[in-house]
């Protein structure tokens, strides 16, 4: 590597494999470290490659069972597969998803998967800003699958949806039926859905409801009306492995689709528009910031506080006087 | 009025005592309506008489029975009080707090008392924006007490708070002793300690143990170190209206030193500062917003999707051409 700056050479290790310099760039990503600039910058021309899985549902659905499977079954068929595990209600990483995470220890001494946990750890942006980037950072290490599960907790997992190529939502019978799935939106994120615990009674009225409500509800999610998708509802029991097989063609169909209608490109160009927005918004909020203690924005409040002006007419001088 | 506009109409029957004027121009806080710009200019001049009171505390503790105590103490004192009941957990206005809200029927015929639910129902800058504007509201139509109640979740509680000129803690016997408070950051925000339900055990020595912290902890919370405020702890059965006299005496002497040495002013000063930060921050967020559809954007996003730039040099591109 020459004269390589320490970045390019945490970049150049992960990209050989190493799990700890693959561990390094993510933590650099929830710290929004300033190193990220530079970070972001040397993965670009190596991301794109991976299929970028999202897997969401409510608590006590089975999406770390469910995730676990998944990646065995992708490593039986030799894809490395790297998994954030985002949970939007918790500010700690691991914390709440520490217990879960045990079960993922089947695959703790694999190198060809890596595991992470990822929270908010409130810094500027939050999940919606640091998911995209923590994708990349799996996605340019080479791992040929990266799997995003997130509790379902309504708008963040809509957000988190958004950085996916494909979304697969998990519900449980008796659970999250037809109607509760639709007022929670997630009809509309589905790519795949899979009716996990099938083996309980009524997981065959779910996933006829589902079907139902999905036939009724809606065209594919991206425009292309000669060549639509269907969202297939599946049936596993995730703890004994069972239908995972079914789950990860039902995956590899959706992104043969996704190619072919060009849903891929228009996705994630979607995505990088979000992304290229979050961070514009971060750097004016910190110029914002920059202005504290600064005595134009203290004369200005003194001026609110007196009356002589308003808080819109002083934000307007505020950003007019904003160097970009 | 002559010939003015609906806005300058509304915020005048507002001045006069009308409580569908201020419920009206609550709810254009609470959905951010374009119109916010007007109503903030007109109120502007108006603004400033108010004590602003903020009550926060954790579930449980009675923060509804003591505001609704509170309120009784003021009206009987020939006082007008509005009321903002803020759940920053909750995306609706009134959900949470509808069975709280049903004990502060004692006031709904009192014209001099009003009382709303506020929520964050997600529009730009949440809560740490509509609040002070809400609170600007109903000072500036006459109310002489608005007291500000917040469920105590955290990070939320803080940034109400600033929104108080005074800010009351409230804790029981046991919930949320000493080292609790402590952590929780409490100490640092209250002006004036209530340890409610003080008829059930533990209740004295809650008070010993947070007088001795506070005594260990600091200093006044604005810089007057030669007549500082010494935070007070005070003991209430709100339900049964014992003790809250000594509140308000405590809440008025509070002011008393906020005038006195100034802290007023300082305080809502910050306060302006912060409030046009976010406003600024609102519309900046609401030009990229703009950018939505806008080709250059579309662009940038592409040349990230095939890697020729990177998210970080896109968001500058998109920053530099921004009109400010």
């Amino acid at each position: 590597m020459g004269q390589a700056s320490p970045v390019a050479d945490l970049v150049a290790r992960a990209r050989e494999g190493q799990p700890r310099a693959v561990a390094r760039l993510i933590s650099y990503v929830e710290d929004g470290a300033p190193v990220m600039r530079e970070v972001t910058s040397a993965l670009a021309p190596f991301a794109g490659r991976a299929h970028v899985v999202g897997l969401t549902g409510s608590p006590g659905v089975g999406k770390s069972t469910t995730t676990s499977a998944l990646v065995a079954e992708y490593r039986a068929r030799g894809l490395r597969v790297g998994v954030l595990a985002v949970d939007p209600s918790s500010p700690f990483s691991g914390g709440a998803l520490l217990g879960d995470r045990v079960r993922m220890q089947d695959h703790a001494t694999d190198p060809g998967v890596f595991i992470r946990s990822m929270a908010s750890r409130g810094h500027l942006g939050g999940l919606a800003w640091a998911t995209p980037q923590a994708v990349r950072v799996l996605d340019a290490a080479g791992f040929d699958i990266v799997l995003v599960e997130t509790v379902g907790v309504g708008q963040s997992e809509v957000e988190v949806a958004g950085a996916a190529d494909t979304t697969v939502v998990l519900l449980a019978p008796g659970m999250g039926d037809g109607v509760q799935a639709a007022k929670a939106g997630i009809l509309e994120i589905g790519d795949v859905f899979v009716v996990n615990k099938a083996d309980r009674d009524g997981a065959d009225s779910t996933v006829r409801e589902l079907r139902h409500m999905i036939t009724l509800g809606s065209g594919p999610r991206s425009g292309s009306s000669d060549d639509p998708w269907a969202p297939p509802v599946l049936k596993t029991v995730a703890a004994r492995k069972e239908g995972i097989g079914e789950v990860v063609a039902a995956l590899d169909d959706h992104l043969v689709w996704l190619t072919r209608t060009d849903a891929l490109v228009e996705r994630r160009r979607a995505r990088a528009e979000s992304e290229i927005e979050a961070i514009a918004f971060g750097m004016l909020r910190s110029r914002i910031g920059d202005l504290r203690g600064d005595a134009r924005l203290e004369s200005l409040a003194a001026r609110v506080v007196d009356g002589t002006t308003d808080p819109y007419a002083a934000a307007d001088a505020l950003v007019a006087g904003l160097a970009l």
